[in-house]
């Protein structure tokens, strides 16, 4: 095993370990890849697994556990992640690379698998270069890594999406209301554009193409004339088209965008023009939460078992991803070039399906 | 069947009809109630029924629709209401009683049934003084009619905010946060309770004991000594005690307690006094829709024909009641003497296990 | 607190703790039962908990776990019991009632919670008859325990029991078919006649009432000529009634009635007198397992309070029950003297939906 | 549009329509493919759309309904099919063919759109090679159409597989037991695979390969050393490797594999083999029914949209596929010339992680 080792010093007789993270937001399936990482390691290869706590926070303070088939007995299927998370990037704390480096040596970690979104994967892009041997597994309910077809948690945060979006409709009907929903996704559409598909939603308004708020709402007008309700979700990074209407995105107290500012605007905007009865419905946190879905179990576990793979075969900076119905290794460099939106023909599907 | 006419005039040979409709906000269940009303009143009783749209409007204006076998066909497991409902009350609209007298007579409506909560069965009430015999079921996801252990919608509503409450565990977990959940209830907390027992919740606050925000930073200060994240469920209605801090009840667009009000501002104030990283969801709209549990679709079916029978047998101004596993009849005027408060013992319970 | 040691002859100083196990099948609520005795114990009364492994066997064999805030976290919403259960009664074991004596004297347990079904309550009023300070908890996926309205488990029962129903309808109508779908219940058709009434099925067979299956299969032909499909729901307890064809109940390896057998035997009657194409689905152990709905995790949560709580009062040889609202307790004599079948204006209720 | 008519003799100011029909064993998905098509063809090319009932058999009898956006209302989340569905292939009845022909014409049908899996769409292939413009829709919950990483229907049945295994997971659990859960699927493994991963089950048996029960067994009684409960997920279609034990497979009434033959045999054999208490839990019907997934949804709204794009464009005897995020066409008759197994590296990830 000694091909993984760079930056670790060993001395005869040390044990090398894999060690483990899972950073950025959480999501449903993070405690699948840490059980099938555990599994692969200990069962196939009779390696021990060490997890930082809180992302790379854990590392730059050597903030860790032991993994073992005990500790991750019966996680398969629980939301979150028992390693904790965070958002603390190790490039924007003055020492923190030189001491996520220093607890990897202390730790003998030999490979180092990180479990994030694109900025997490970035760090693990900068740390690869000092010499670390490191494999990403991307996870994000925005689905927006690039050279993946998928995330991890992706199809859980839709599933759950949808099913508030199936609630929603019976409440819309029942009452004649236009209803504003609003999903998470502050660059790209993802979300918006399969929990309003799967949800039957009647407008959907997605990043990667501003909206004109008079078409909108005349579409709307021209439903109304056979239907009584309508439902519209909105990505909260959806923006006006320019000269439309001024709005300036709003940040919360992280940084994220201000949870339901664009959809409360699109909300009074739609009222006014329309005259509908309109409720704004802001899914907010629910969306990052619950048991993930068994095609998220699936993908979580697979890309487990083939980033482990993946360093027993030499691979470094690299991350599994998905394509069709098969595992891949692609360049963490290539998969942190930038985020993936929405392509053009699953808008077009969307168009051909609403109203 | 000559004993439930009243104000209606028949001539020889003219068919009695059984009315129904839906009022207030729209809850799981109600499909299952028409549905259990027409298969009782045509399998078993051989009567037609008819359906007013939007509640009391639908009276008032005359606007209804032929209820059949067919027409309920599949609507058993759907949520909303198939009648459409609407927050109507005959008596703040000029003329609107005489409207619903003269509606009810034309159509041959020998018997009125009212599916609401305390608004929509006080007009029932009011409806049957006025010589109509009149049946209520009790609906509400806040289930504070009084006279009655359960209320067609509540468990849908309780299984809905749990599994919110579930996901939004898994987050608050992750991230070492303070998470403030509202939920619906603006003068009962019965959904606080119900959901945040079932969810694990940490602190619940609820209309019927306003609370002392200081105590509860302290409460969970004293948690976070030993757990590094916390879940509090507010109601809707919950206030702060007197001396406390000042909080308005802020009113929507249709005199609702607007979503969010409480719930940020305990948010805000817990942030103050504790310094942990806090995080607001307000459920919204997702509590009054979805299929209904199954415990919802039996209480519904149950009323709906205890709500027939009883009309053969003669009954008149009382609402259908489950006391016990016993489906009973209660005086309409006792059921819309006031509302149900949470009682002590299961307050009592929830302080037992929070924390 | 000396006033409930009874057997447990104490030094000064020695600590009483109290002692739980879970027994018979188990089902959902169970782990929500042990997190409130041992939070309500330890919070409020500041009293340790030991937990016997698979119920009496546990207490006869001393084999025991100590139960702490730490090692029920997390455990709500699981399904199952932490503890394990069995099937085994001291009473069919020789000495076994002295060795259960023994180790509760050993183990110092002040007072023993019994979670269980009639059998394993049957033995805890034995137990306590012998001078040990005994609370019964109900719980089994029947419903059949005398004196509450609800048992422990029941609810989540009757929710996946519906889901299936749900799904097989979709099914059933696809194919022209007709389903029969057996479930649980030997000697009560709570479980039948709830998910039953639930699913829409439109024929239910319970044990509390032998059925005619040509009367059966007169019914679902008179249904055929407007409709082309149908669902009969059989209690596995279901028999037909005298006359119509020979049944002899088979028992299973562990003395179960054995799964599908009167299932398949009414699917091949009713296939042979209507000529409708017919299949079984046999739920199983499915109905078992899961998740507890949120009902049942507040009732089991109440339940586990009150039992501490009734200890604390003096109070033995009673059982938890749920009567309408309210937690209450009634003697274990009492709830132990038979069991509870279906009363018949449920059975009426059912016969006024179904066809 | 003439470029799509074939067969079909026009008058001048005929108009061409839409067919389609969904054959073979229902599955979830299949009504939120007849409203994607409808709504395309509605609202994007103004074309009418006709359904067939009953598969091929209502091509054959002429049975069939006029499909609008209002008789497609409301079924995007609804299982089975509002069609019917049915195992007649046209090449099996003498004549069907020219009826299926003259049906066809007759109803001035431009192109067909066949929903089914490899037996149905094998007949749309010889309908097209008759002259009929004809587009497949892969649905199969065995995921084993080729040349499509998915069918429509596979991802709900994976879901409702793996709820089911998580239930009895806990009852397993709690009552140190061998659980047999036997899951459809003939001739490929998918369905056991992925539900097997995402339950966490510790063996699983798939046609693909061969068991050797002694090996099977030796792995149990390996396992539970340390474990007390197993779960062993068998695929209908799963068979013993020659020289092991002996297994003639039982066909059912329609020519199906005997549902509950394989399992029961797996269970009794290994009970015998490891003396632990064992069980069995045939999933059956309840695999095929239920409301979609929301990634079903998506999928079968995808594809009923490309398939009408497709008809514009020209395009026959093809089928829509899945490549990875995209949808694409491939030819009927690729998609026909056999099944799809489970590839070997998904069934290594499974290796990796069960035990």
């Amino acid at each position: 095993m000694v091909w993984y080792l760079r930056v670790v010093r060993l001395e005869v007789g040390d044990v090398v370990r894999l060690g483990i993270l899972t950073g950025g937001g959480d999501c449903p399936g993070l405690n699948a890849v840490l059980r099938a990482v555990v599994r692969t390691a200990e069962n196939v290869y009779g390696q021990n697994v060490i997890g930082y706590r809180h992302g790379w926070h854990g590392v730059a303070e050597g903030d860790s556990v032991e993994l073992t088939g005990a500790s991750t007995h019966g996680i398969l299927a629980s939301g979150g992640t028992i390693l904790g998370t965070s958002r603390y990037h190790p490039d924007e704390h003055d020492d923190a690379t030189e001491r996520v480096l220093d607890t990897l040596a202390r730790d003998h970690i030999g490979a180092l698998i990180v479990v994030g979104g694109d900025g997490t994967l970035a760090a693990a892009r900068l740390v690869s270069e000092r010499g670390v041997c490191v494999l990403g597994i991307p996870k994000t309910i925005d689905n927006d890594v690039r050279c993946t077809d998928r995330s991890v948690g992706f199809d859980t945060a839709v599933s759950t999406a949808t099913e508030a979006i199936d609630r929603i409709h019976t409440t819309a009907e029942s009452h004649d209301r236009l209803m504003v929903v609003e999903v998470m996704g502050h660059r790209a559409g993802w979300l918006a554009v399969s929990a309003g598909l799967a949800g039957g939603a009647h407008v959907i308004l997605v990043p990667e193409r501003p909206f004109d708020i008079d078409e909108v709402a005349a579409s709307l007008r021209h439903r109304h004339q056979r239907e009584s309700f309508s439902i519209v979700v909105v990505a909260e990074g959806a923006t006006p088209a320019a000269g439309t209407f001024e709005f300036a995105v709003t940040k919360g107290p992280s940084g994220d965008i201000a949870a339901g500012a664009i959809g409360e605007r699109v909300r009074s905007e739609l009222g006014l023009r329309t005259g509908f009865e309109s409720r704004l419905v802001v899914l907010g946190h629910v969306q990052r939460g619950g048991a993930p879905t068994a095609a998220d179990r699936i993908l979580a576990s697979r890309f487990g078992v083939a980033a482990v793979e993946a360093i027993q075969s030499g691979a470094s900076a690299v991350m599994t991803a998905l394509c069709g119905d098969v595992v891949q290794l692609v360049p963490l460099a290539d998969a942190t070039a930038g985020f993936r939106p929405v392509p053009d023909d699953l808008l077009r599907v969307a168009d051909s399906l609403l109203r």
